[in-house]
């Protein structure tokens, strides 16, 4: 119980801080989970102190979140760019690749997050590992047709690919693009590059969880404070 | 009225020439197009005849077909392979790499033909050509909150993107898994290889209409007469 409140805090931490990045007339991408959440209140209540912004949301979850909050948001169809976009993160190595995808919205936060002159994770400090994909699966967002496909093809690359089903919903959980989940789990982590590639070579496949060289930028919270780690953007 | 009228009997030759490769008990991938219909056509006056098969069509509108000619339709996703698979193309090159998607379908076709342990094109000779993509646009599959990213990204890959618009629907054509269409139109033709891995690297991009290396024979009719083409395939 004590843990678990610990950690609420430091994403508090992590979230309410990176407010600080957003400056007026910025436009901004929001991405999707419990630590942003409290970056999305902390904007929220800037907005209504004057700062002048819009929000590009990456979910219903965030769009929702917005619009209780006061933001406006745009649709990122409709927009040239993003200034910055924030995100939280299932786990981030220390080149700041990262894993994400455990609330089923790595799609449109790739989208999102490709779109943004900066793009920072924001991350209580037990999402930092230095392997990725060793305690945590890779999930990839899969066109429902394909389903049979990917569980061969993937098990093929050494995964242990398992279908994610929903709670509150009889089935499979169907991400916000009408889409299935399926978790791949490694006995042994894999080259991150090539998996990534060789995910994405599998028709059906909408979009891997995986996040190389995408991050300019990660704010952690640790119990030893704020840290910000910064890396050369590869892609 | 000629031209159209001698395409169409072309069509009609080898769709119904395709039918004598399914053999009794397979499972059967159907793909899309005018010249599938004729193949669906076929298909089920044997099936009326004896012929068990099962049908696992690429569109809701070779379902259809399916339905109507009483052809019974497996769902890609609950089947471990394919035997075959029959698809049309927009373009073909003499390696048999094509592009499809002028239907919108290629998705799902992409997945069929990738489940497929034999892939085979049907065309008439129109669709053959030296170089892909001289005369018409490559189409991709978009998750509607990628357009602007799609958009910026195709042009710096040398492309001029058109959202595909719809008829006898406002707004854009919507496919059967509730995405765009872009074209992308090329004033000088790429290289497909690159092009193709630069377009799977956009996030959004749920699939490109390039099938490289993926067929293994092509049965194209022309004047002269029915043709039987191969290739080895790379994928």
């Amino acid at each position: 119980m004590k843990e678990v409140s610990d950690t609420t805090v430091l994403k508090k931490i992590a979230g309410t801080a990176a407010a600080d990045l957003v400056k007026n007339g910025m436009t901004v991408g929001i991405g999707t989970g419990s630590t942003v959440a409290f970056f999305i209140e902390e904007l929220g209540r800037r907005v209504r102190e004057g700062l002048s912004i819009y929000g590009v949301p990456t979910s219903y979850q965030s769009r929702l979140i917005c619009y209780q909050q006061g933001i406006p948001v745009r649709d990122p169809a409709m927009i040239d760019g993003i200034d910055i976009a924030i995100d939280g993160a299932d786990e981030i190595d220390h080149d700041l690749n990262a894993i994400k995808g455990g609330g089923a919205a790595h799609t449109i936060e790739k989208i999102i997050a490709a779109m943004a002159d900066e793009f920072v994770l924001i991350a209580d400090s037990s999402k930092l590992v230095d392997r990725l994909a060793v305690s945590i699966p890779v999930p990839v967002e899969v066109i429902p047709a394909a389903l049979s496909l990917v569980v061969r093809r993937t098990r093929e690359a050494g995964a242990n690919p398992k279908l994610r089903i929903a709670v509150k919903k009889d089935g499979p959980v169907i991400t916000d693009n009408g889409n299935f989940v399926v978790d791949l789990y490694f006995s042994d982590a894999p080259d991150m590059h090539k998996l990534d590639y060789t995910l994405k070579s599998i028709p059906g496949v909408v979009e891997t969880g995986l996040f190389i060289g995408m991050a300019h930028k990660a704010l952690i919270a640790g119990k030893e404070g704020l840290n910000m780690l910064t890396a050369g953007r590869l892609s």
